[in-house]
Formats: structure tokens, sequence, C-alpha cells
């Protein structure tokens, strides 16, 4: 195709999920087909999905897979994106401004040159090269294909054990969601406690509370091999110490960014293996290529440091702002302060900002509180007991970091700190926050004001 | 009694219930008995309790009132403060040092001196001068006395047909009390809307919902009289228009500042007939009095106005702030957003900031725009609908007010939108906050940023 035939501009979109389709969706809004044509590759068969959804498909909360699915491809195409599905990109070729795709059916290949690139390649699950790791009944989900081939085995398994690896946010979704399905699960956790983006000392509540539903908690254990029956299938996952009968296993040991294509490219990644772009999600050194999803790496607002944090909510941000660039706009992703919040059945779990290791491997002393209060009116039905982490800075007071495990109404509250964060808040300043009360809602104290308050004596004491 | 004999400081307290006790408590903790004397006055029969509990008691979700009560006066006395119940002060002789009360059961009056003051004599509920008001079987809900009342008369009566006068937060959470224990519920609201604390379209949602719930709305209504039967009791409510029978009606028309103790002592008291304070909490020229609760205007931070807001959380702030300096400490209040939330049944309702009216009346112009979204991920089970509606500076872009109407989850919500008004922050910078993501609690794009975002296209738009 020669340039001259192209009298309007062409986007490129690799990848068809959150990142690249709000990309290309918010591109198509601010320019209509006359200006900009939009071509979208996407290897898998559905667009547009929320990975974050499929523990509660497979646990049975969402009935329908297809509900996950926030826009299909025709729907896509509808709005005059080009999405060619089952069609992955193999090459990006950055100094010809083209890049190479296959199609995953016909094998065909085909070279597409654009004048503006977005990358949005998300990230892969870290599966670990251990004996038995592909054999049939073991498992990831991290993507709709996945969270199909997981239900078909649950399906066909007579068996009733369930081992999920790793204890992250995924590890004890999946818990929940197996143990919804009936399943009797173990969870065998690297780390000292489950969910390690805590400190541990509000990891150890989380592991008491999955204890407390019947969860066989198994920690500092790593696994060295999955092993397999006669038939080829998992029957059990072997750390150094022991074996756990499995019939079925779930890899819930985290992602990493998928750069492949922009590594063999030569564009530029951090130290997590992520894309390094600017506040306009511009490829740092590249005019014409975007970045944005969990192929990038973050800034965090509180450490000043790179991050990697594969979340679709940063995904969809990421994706507006390429969007709103592309399209002849202007704006900026300025950053996270790193907030998630996640929960096994009645248990929630939610942090902001940094934990100690992060605070002090970013050069920082600290004082830390912990508080229990409700979150309601003490007096009010449904008044659940809810534990709050506070982290300050020495002297300065200013907000690091909140950690929240508790009950209904729990999670959410690390929004306070997430937006107090952003605004660089002391714990002082936040001890006047005007929240909202009322006995159904909250204590007269709100639990974050009563952190706050802690931290601020402790500041204090801490002296100079 | 002579100075001579004091070797220490006295505190007196005029008022035992959130911030006078608060007040009182944190002096306790900074000064001992040996430093400081502390001397509380209550007229009522009741210290530190939450009044706005009262709906819950009556409604039946707290079945025992003194779960109310967060001290008892043994409690108070048993840290040193010398509490005394039935005692009501009747004058403050502010050049003389020293205030005046007298025991509400013996009739026994003295004076007692002070080095410091607190004046934490609340709100009394407005009462209009209507025929009929002091019939059995009308009741007012200001106080625990008030709640007991209320709930006897509901145990004589054998009619169940209630009439709630007034439709804001006592009116609407009495109304949802009165429908739990199985009354036949009427609110009539002299405003066009319920919860005049919300706009007028807002304010619509809440009239449907509430109809929905089979309460009879019945608006623009102004209660005339109080109509009795033969045996003296209430019978109906009278409007110009119509007659409402009633067997138990409920007031709950508002409060307003109780300060005829210190208006007549010339305290400086503001426009709405509140005590004015500096961020101290010290009342305005007056060096050893100190004022909070219910009875003082606090600084609207948005507006830069005062207001009076009868709120227990802002009475506990400033009773801390207040005990802080007093004990020789340093403590501020800088002022509120108006942050407030309330429930009738499922519905939430929260607001804060501006409403229209109070920005056009700051002299502000702006922008609003008003959006639905779903409290979780639409496919999450439980994922209600909500509407949030947000005010932002034309030009600027600077938040000015949320308010909320939606089901479980949607109330607390609001507090992120306090903090970022807090914060000062824009719109624009909203869009970018890095608030909890995950099915069970949010969309990916919280219901806070979706207005944000639709914000920050109104303030565009707006221009110049």
């Amino acid at each position: 195709m020669s340039r001259v035939s192209r009298a309007k501009e062409r986007l490129v979109v690799v990848g068809g999920d959150a990142a690249g389709m709000s990309a290309a969706s918010q591109a198509r809004r601010l320019k209509g087909p006359d200006e900009l044509e939009i071509v979208a590759f996407e290897r898998g068969h559905f667009s547009s999905y929320s990975a974050c959804g499929i523990p509660y498909w497979v646990g049975g909360d969402v009935s329908d897979r297809d509900e996950l699915i926030a826009r299909t491809p025709e729907e896509h195409r509808a709005r005059g994106i080009d999405l060619r599905m089952r069609t992955e990109v193999t090459e990006l070729d950055v100094a010809g401004g083209r890049v190479r795709s296959r199609d995953l059916e016909s094998g065909a290949e085909a070279w597409t040159s654009y004048d503006k690139l977005v990358i949005a390649t998300g990230a892969r699950p870290i599966r670990p090269p251990l004996p038995g790791i592909d054999a049939p009944g073991v498992h990831g989900v991290q993507t709709l294909d996945d969270g199909q081939a997981l239900l078909d085995t649950l399906s066909r398994t007579a068996g009733r054990r369930a081992v999920v690896i790793g204890a992250g946010y995924i590890g004890v979704e999946m818990a929940e969601a197996l143990l919804n399905r009936g399943y009797e699960v173990t969870v065998v956790n690297r780390g000292p406690k489950p969910m390690s983006t805590l400190d541990p000392d509000m990891g150890r509540l989380v592991h008491q509370a999955m204890e407390g539903l019947g969860i066989t908690m198994v920690n500092d254990a790593e696994v060295t091999k999955i092993l397999t029956g006669e038939d080829g299938r998992v029957r059990a996952v072997a750390t150094e110490d022991a074996e756990y009968p499995a019939d079925v296993v779930v890899l819930g040991i985290g992602v990493r960014p998928e750069t492949t294509l922009a590594e063999a490219a030569g564009l530029p990644l951090g130290g997590h293996k992520g894309l390094l772009t600017d506040l306009a999600m511009r490829v740092r050194g590249h005019e014409n290529i975007w970045a944005g999803g969990d192929c990038v790496e973050v800034l965090d607002l509180v450490s000043g440091r790179e991050r990697h944090i594969a979340l679709g909510t940063h995904a969809n941000k990421h994706g507006q702002v390429i969007g709103a660039n592309v399209g002849g706009g202007y704006a900026t992703f300025p950053g996270v302060v790193g907030t998630a919040v996640s929960k096994v059945c009645d248990l929630e779990i939610a942090r902001t900002g940094l934990r100690e290791k992060d605070a002090r491997r970013a050069g920082l002393q600290f004082e830390t509180v912990t508080i229990e209060s409700t979150s309601r009116a003490g007096y009010y039905p449904g008044a659940d007991l809810m534990t709050v982490k506070m982290l300050a800075e020495r002297r300065t007071g200013r907000l690091l970091g909140v950690q929240i495990v508790g009950q209904e109404g729990a999670g959410k509250r690390v929004d306070i700190a997430a937006v107090a964060l952003t605004a660089c808040m002391t714990v002082e300043q936040m001890t006047a926050l005007d929240l909202g009360y009322a006995p159904p809602f909250s204590p007269v104290w709100d639990p974050i004001l009563v952190a706050a308050r802690k931290a601020v004596g402790a500041v204090r004491a801490g002296g100079s």
C-alpha cells in the first residue's frame, strides 16, 4: 500500500481489550472515519471484557460469560473500528511504521502500516517452569478462554479437592470461587502470609479469616512440582515438605507485562519489563506510539517510582487518555497511589499507598498505627469489626498508606485515603475530614478518622 | 468561694452530650485532677448519647436505649469529671466568670465560678406555635427522653396511622422507623420535594423511592394545625387544603442553635443564631470561653460562609479540639464541606458541598451534570442503580458539590467527593483518582469518576 493512496491517517491498535479498545473508541469519538482509519488486532476470541470478573463467573455469581463482555467485536465494528479477531501481531516495525500480523485461523500473514500506533498487549500470567504445570486440570484464569476451560474441567471432575497456587488477589478470589462451587480448597502460598500486597501483620488477619471460612492455608511453601496420575491428569501439588491432593489446580501467581514485541522492537522498558511512557501515555522517545494497560509501568505518586499494576480500572483510564491524545485532544494520566480492593466471601481487603517495605525502599521514615473500629455505629445492626493500619511520614505527618481488613463496608473506605494521598494530605489534616456520618453508615468517628487521630499522636510522639 | 482557695484551675462545661463531654474527656486526658477541676452540667437524664441513633431505636433496629449511650454519668465521674445531671445552667455571668445553675429535682440554685468555660448547649427542635402542637401523641425526637416518650405512645396507641411533619434527615429517618413499626406513614412537607438539603431534581428521586416504599408523600403543604379528639389526643394534621388522620405525629422540622444563655450573656452570634468561634473553637473575643457542637456556626469551606449544621460527628470533633486547647495542647477545626448521609429503608441519600442555590448565593457560576451508574460492576449480583449529580465551577472546573441517591453502596461514596472538596480538586483532577476497583465493589469506572468525566465535558463546553 503506497502512502499516496491514503488520504487519511491510520491508527493501529495492538490488543483488543480494555486499554486498546478504550483508546480506539475514544479516538473514534473525536475523529470520524473520514479523518481516521482505525485497525485493531486481537489474538483471542473476545474483545473488551472484564478479566477481573472471571472469579465471579467461575464461582457462579455471574451466570453467563457474555455478561463480562462490555463490547463485542461486532459492536466495535459498527462504530467504525476495523477490529480483527484471532489475529496476532507478531512484529512491530517501528522504523518502517508497520506491524506484521498473522491470522490464527488461516495462518496468513500481512503487514499493516500505521501513522499512529497503540500498544495494549496486556500482561501474561506467570507460569513457573514446574514439572507437570501443563497437565490437564491445571488452569490459569487470565482470559475468558481460561475461565471457560476451568469451568469445563470443574464440570467434568468428580473429585472436590482444589489447590490454588498463590495468595494474591487472583488467588484469594479464586479460593472464594472454588469454595462457592463446593470444593475443599487449599491455598499454597510462597510468602509468609496471604496478600503480600499488605504488610504481614494485616496479611495475618486475612489468613485467619480464610481459615475461618474453611480454606486450608499453607504459607512459606514453594511448589516444586505438579504430580499427575496414570491418566496424565493432575493429582497433587508438591512442595518441598508435603503433597496436597488436587483434582483441579488454579494458578494465581500473578502476571508480568506482555512486552515481547515491544522489547524486540527496541522500545523502552522499565525495571518491571513494562513499557515506559510519558504523562500523555506516549512511549518515551516515540512521537507516534502510545501504550497503556497491563503492558506499561505507571508512576507511583507516593514513592515517586515506576510500578507495574495490572488492573482494569487503570487500563480503561489509559485508553481514555490515549484516545484523547490520538484523536487530537489532550489528556494525561498522572499516576497511581496503588489502591486495590478485593474480597474473600464476607472479608473485604483493601490497600492504598505504601506498605512498610515500600516506604523503606523509597527512603521514607514513618510511623505506623493500627486501630480496630466498626463499619457502622457500634449499636447499629450489622456493625462489623474492621482493622485499619495507617502509615504516616515521620516529622511531616504526610499520609503514606492505608491497609484495611474487615467486613461489609470496610473495603471501599480505602477511597478516602486514596484521595487524601493524591492531595498529599497530612494525617492531622485528615482528622478534620468531613466524612459522611449516620449510624447505618459509620460510627461518629469514621474508622479512617480514628486511625488518622492515632497517627497524629504517633507522629508527635516520634518527635523530630 | 474565694479565688485563693483554688490552687488549680476550674473548667466548667455547660451541656453533657457529645461536644461538652468530648471536651471534658480530652481535657482530662491532658490534665489530671491535680491541675484541672472539671465541672459539667447537664439538664437532661443522659450524658454522651447518640441522638442520631434515636430513629433506629424507635424503629426497632436498636433494641435498648442504653446502647445509644456512649458514656454514662458514672463513667464520666470515674474519670474525674464532676458531671451534675438534671442540673440546668440558667445564667452565664461572663464578667464575673461564673455560671448559675438549678438542680431540677430540688430546685436549689448555685453559682459556680470558672477559669475556663465550654458552652455546649446543643440545639432545640423547631416547634412552630401551631394550635394543638402540645397535644398528647405529638412528639419531637431530639433527646432520649423524647424517644422514650414516643415509644411509650406507640405501645399504647391502637391506631396505625402516623404523620411525620418535615422531610429532612429526621423526617425521612422517622418515616422509615414508623414503617418498620407497622404504621401507615404520611410525610407532610413544606417544600416542593423531600430532602431540601438536595437540589429538587435529586429530591424527586427520594420522593419517588419513598412512595415506592408505601409512604404517602405530601409536598408543598404547610401544616396549619394539629387537630385533637374528644380525649384531647391528636387525631389529625391539618394543612390549608386537607386533613391527614393521625394516631401519632412526629415533628421532624429541624433544629436551631440553643443559644439563649449565650445571647443573654452578650456572646457573639451569627446569622443563624449560633455562637461564633475562631478556628480553635474559642468564642470570638473571649480568651477563656470555648463553644462547640450544635450551638455554634461552622465555616463552610466551599462557600466561605458560616452555616449551622447539627451533626454528632462535628460535635465530637469540636469537643476534641476544645479539649486539646483547654488542656494546654493545640488543635483547630478548619470547617466543613457539608457532608451528610442518610437512608430510608434501602434508599441511600448523600450530599457534600454546595447545592445549586448555595453556589448561586455564594456568587459562583457553575456547570451541573447528572449520571446514572451502578454501585458494583453491572454484571455482579446486587449491582443497583445510583444517581450522582455533580457541580463544578465554570472555567476553573473546581468541584463544588456532589449529591447521591441510590441503593446499597451509594451513600458513603460521597466521602470521595468530601475529600476532593477539602483538597480543592478540579473535576479534571478527579478523573484520574485511583479509587478501589473490583467487581463486587465498583464498576471499572467508579460512579464518582463517571460524573467527574461528564463534568469535565460540561466545563469545557461551557467555555469561558
